[in-house]
């Protein structure tokens, strides 16, 4: 089969591959839609950040160079003996999280964690095999090429949860890429009433508007905490940071009303310098988001289902599998209009 | 009558100073026992921080030179002509918080504040004219004494409140200076288990085991982290950030488990490096307290009057208030080993 191979640094090769024969708990999937994600891209330009290079990794075994691809859907193509609830033909999602499972749903992740895609192979392929406790049905009404976004969707519906957003709140993201993107949709679909987007870019906070944010801010032209207090003058009741700087974590404790809460779920690559009395002054608490528990993922896939979480219009491009490298990965780096990049692969749709 | 007047940065005064005229929703109090805190230390040596020296407070109108203290109890010497709930030989203590009074008491503080003895005249005197709204009723077996120390501890109940500790919980409290201690011992009160105290000093350390603490380290002398995971493993439930440095924000992040709470109560005086990926890894949350509701004041002079919270321990020396300067204020700068010093004034104990 073809894969899309991480070698190193700039290096994703589309190969052939053997898939690895399946085990008693695993089922194989035929991969249809598959999205680029951004910690994709980090392993591209600068990894490996993620990605085992030097060692199986413990949870899974994987080591470089493997199979990347973590948000992905397909049909099932064989199921392993001890396999009880898929069948061949199954229409599916895959969670990529492999956890300890030592703990409860909520907090199992902070034991550490692996993802199908970067700690070893996934769905950057003909077939992948995953084990069977990583596998959703899909409802019938939604399409495999939507449910290639459940994933990224996730990450904010755990991200809203954690905020402990309520039916009628207000909310700021600060960051339209993908996942501030799905992070509006996620809000408007858990109740909130004003949702502000700020962004950089024209064209993100465009895609903003589309997918639920009744206002939108360009932070390069406007004081971006002034700005929101002419809507909300008080704050907003929950922040989301999904820029990864200093300035944006600044903005959105300062943009959030006092004992409201911020959430970050950016990965930030360096430390910030930082005042603690904006948390003294303000009121305002910090907590954090990343990845989402099997609840959270599967109420995903129901919001999606249902229609209150439509996520699709974050969909910049499909492609062919074969330009994955060229059109996907170097066409995200450069072109900063591009949101979610879709690859269609040999699953049936 | 005598009042301890700030003039200026190491220039507070022994003077005699008149009694402003009593208003109507006002009650003259005969200070019996007055505290000296850590923020009367910082406008001594550093000061002005919070007073007022340029133009009015504008809550309280005061200005410099003002009579400092906050923290005092005494009795009612004379009622303003609308005061109802008090009469003269009450015995009382005084919540020096100002606010706007705008909002719900827990929220109403970050609207701003004014204190009775930093932004106006303050205990540090025979006599003072407070608010009626500030006034709180001693219950019969709460010394006046004991009561000069409801006001910082009003201070740990809250942050206690505002860290969600629960019955049974594990907590971590980062410096045993005065509201360290009294943190430990409103931990406690709240149904802590296991409570470790952690500071660079023994004679303070000595002072957290007497107050509550089941466990000290010298966070000096090894590991403050490696030091708390070998008491609770996976970390407390809730930590206290009581140092105001960037290394004990970092401890006190790492000491706590995934989705406990570290709550800030420290004044810093300069930002912090510090790397947001800290709370995303551990799944810690961050919040602060400052300060204390109308409710948590009250519960605190309950809690001390039934016994549950006792932290008479923090109390290191009693002078009179001749020696307020000398045997107070530059006592506190240069012996470290001091807690709490309290000051005996005019009024019948």
């Amino acid at each position: 089969m073809k894969a899309a191979v991480w070698h190193g640094r700039e290096d994703i090769r589309i190969e052939d591959r053997e898939l690895k024969s399946l085990k008693d708990n695993e089922v194989t999937i035929r991969v249809a839609w598959a999205g680029i994600c951004g910690s994709d891209l980090h392993e591209f330009e600068e990894g490996p950040v993620f990605i085992p290079t030097k060692a199986n990794d413990l949870l899974t075994g994987g080591i470089a160079p493997l199979t990347m691809g973590h948000e992905f859907s397909g049909i099932v193509e064989a199921i392993g003996k001890d396999v009880t609830k898929y069948k061949v033909g199954d229409r599916v999602s895959v969670n990529p999280t492999i956890t300890h499972g030592k703990r409860s749903e909520y907090d199992d992740i902070y034991d550490g964690f692996s993802f199908i895609g970067l700690h070893c192979d996934g769905g950057f392929a003909d077939f992948v095999n995953v084990p069977e406790s990583a596998v959703y049905h899909l409802p019938d009404n939604l399409s495999l090429e939507t449910a290639a976004l459940i994933e990224p969707t996730a990450v904010a519906v755990q991200a809203v949860k954690e905020g402990g957003l309520r039916f009628g709140d207000t909310v700021a993201v600060f960051g339209a890429g993908p996942i501030g993107l799905v992070t509006i949709a996620a809000a408007k679909a858990g109740g909130a009433t004003k949702i502000i987007a700020l962004d950089l870019s024209d064209s993100r906070l465009a895609m903003a508007k589309e997918i639920g944010a009744t206002h939108i801010i360009n932070s390069g032209k406007e004081d971006a905490v002034e700005a929101i207090r002419k809507i909300v003058p008080r704050g907003v009741d929950v922040s989301f940071e999904v820029a990864g700087v200093q300035k944006t974590v600044e903005q959105s404790i300062y943009a959030t009303k006092p004992r409201g809460t911020m959430v970050i779920i950016s990965i930030f690559a360096n430390p910030i310098s930082w005042h603690p009395m904006q948390l003294i002054n303000t009121g305002v608490k910090v907590t954090s988001s990343i990845a989402y528990s099997p609840s959270s993922f599967q109420e995903t896939i129901d919001l999606m289902a249902s229609g209150q979480l439509d996520v699709t219009s974050i969909i910049t491009k499909k492609i062919e599998f074969k330009d994955i490298v060229e059109e996907g990965f170097k066409t995200l780096v450069s072109d900063k209009t591009q949101s979610k990049i879709l690859v269609t692969l040999s699953g049936e749709k």
